[in-house]
């Protein structure tokens, strides 16, 4: 839809590998991604209420970007360390032959692809408040009796299991180089690490990844595997 | 090789997530998205007779689009609806030193390089007849003993099953909100909706798809794994 | 990040299905895809030791190609094929707030990019010895008692193995119509063939793939499943 509405148009496909309804994970990923991708127009679509009344908008930013989907705060996290400077709710195609559940295709797309040729946000549709927008922000990690309960925000195809926990929520653990990663199916021994190959080939590690964020790898295997964790699970964090 | 042949054009990898071998659904996928693409040289290659005598052909139509794949129905849904004004046989590249199993490399990339940057069918091999071409149609719903029984087109990321069912066939169903849907290994409570929010979240719903085809999804769940289903089976829908 | 600092440049992604941290199959599809890939820059990245002291590197080719990416063999079977004529060690970037894990987007795709614009290799880092670099060579084919032992080298979506052997080390079977294919788990029976069609479908065969290596299918069916095998294992080849 943008190759035919903006012929011109540069389309960069970050990833289609969200997992399916994970609101904060595509969040995440849009808000991690967006400091190395050009000035331009951003879409994100993970969009459980598509047909419902949640609406549809278009974000103006201070630092250039726009930002195109659903109000369901898919594009806050980004949006809002751009610096929210004004929305339109998008006004809806009028409904044709077939359904209604391809938002991307008929809705967000065509919008994203308008704005990238120049059109003026209220060609799009209706100025709406930036406090109406739905927000959202990533759970902060808690402490409990002896260490951290952390969110797996996203598990990537290495296994890797990132987490809802930065470095200075990690900092509360303290500086035991030996930690505990617990979850419903698994309780294992990891070292605090800077790289993978600070550890032995199939051990567990925690370090920081390349977006700041506290992540749980084993070297040369997957994370996910050893610990039976997935995106969403909630898991534990000790020093031993 | 388009790239390397075709400088200038822009190339859109439209998917690469067809099920092995199953030229139907790849045909349904190119008449699905075709109206969505810019007028050009569209590519599809699921070609379970690679190495055979199967043509590879170039197809010419009314709306200014050109078709390049096997002769084997994978074209026709979208051609068809384009209107085929002409056709040729693709010459086989000169055998080299390897195989001959990667005809979308070796044959049909090149040719709709060529046909990108201006080049005339004809010089890329004989006319052949239209009506020679390998048919394909969609099977169409069959009415059985209270409903129907369709032909799961493809199954989505989501699990959401794609039936060959238009809207038309459906109404062979009448009008209850209550519908039943049967695989050989369940038999599932489905309500017909106009989207996923319509019913409660792990939920059947049976709704008209943005393609215009009938479809059977779970809300925030999979439809496939609640219906042990997969592309090419056979599945019923009555109403209750 | 390419787009961000080379706005002009046309980005081609060839593959993200390598399977993790398999540094020879990275290097073989690498191989088999720069002869019809424009000449450019060419960036691998399939990074084991990323964090630690291994080099990262660019190689400036003889037949105008440059590649970047990690001192691990994985630039080098296509690399040496283009004549390597020189190359500098990457200067890391100064770390910053975040981990040091992702060298692809820190590290070599600002190099590539720099290098797509224009930048000379000597602008990026210290000249290193081209005989310094890590080799990487395929593994040959061993005869063993009644045939060969080859390794395969990766399997694709549609469960085809692809070995390392060449037709040249496959000869040494002599010219048996039948052969035998062992595994661990499997001894089946397969067809010497030319293409899929020339053996019944759900039958295995031996055939000489596109890339000029000898390859073990089954027609229109996964021969990574009736043989149980995966990318690393070492098979057996016997005439019948």
């Amino acid at each position: 839809m943008i190759h035919a509405l903006a012929p011109g148009a540069t389309v960069i496909d970050v990833t289609h590998a969200v997992d399916p309804y994970d609101v904060l994970q595509a969040a995440a990923v849009l808000a991690d991604a967006v400091p190395y991708l050009p000035v331009g127009v951003h879409v994100a679509v993970v969009d459980p209420g598509v047909g419902t009344q949640r609406r549809a908008v278009a974000l103006t930013c201070e630092d250039g970007r726009a930002y195109v989907g659903p109000d369901n705060g898919v594009l806050m996290l980004a949006a809002s360390r751009s610096g929210i400077h004004s929305g339109v709710e998008l006004r809806s195609p009028s409904e044709g032959a077939a359904g209604v559940t391809f938002a991307g295709r008929d809705v967000f797309a065509p919008a994203a692809a308008r704005l990238a040729i120049g059109a003026a946000p209220l060609a799009l549709g209706e100025p709406i408040a930036v406090d109406s927008l739905v927000p959202l922000s990533v759970p902060p990690a808690m402490t409990e009796a002896g260490g951290l309960r952390v969110l797996v925000l996203s598990v990537d195809r290495f296994g890797t299991l990132q987490l809802a926990c930065s470095r200075q929520e990690f900092a509360a653990l303290g500086s035991s180089a030996q930690l505990l990663v617990t979850t419903s199916e698994a309780r294992i021994r990891a070292r605090r690490a800077r790289t993978f190959s600070d550890v032995a080939v199939g051990s567990l590690l925690v370090y920081e990844d390349s977006f700041g964020r506290m992540s749980v790898a084993v070297r040369e295997g997957s994370a996910a595997e050893q610990l039976a964790a997935a995106a969403g699970d909630w898991i534990s964090l000790g020093a031993e």
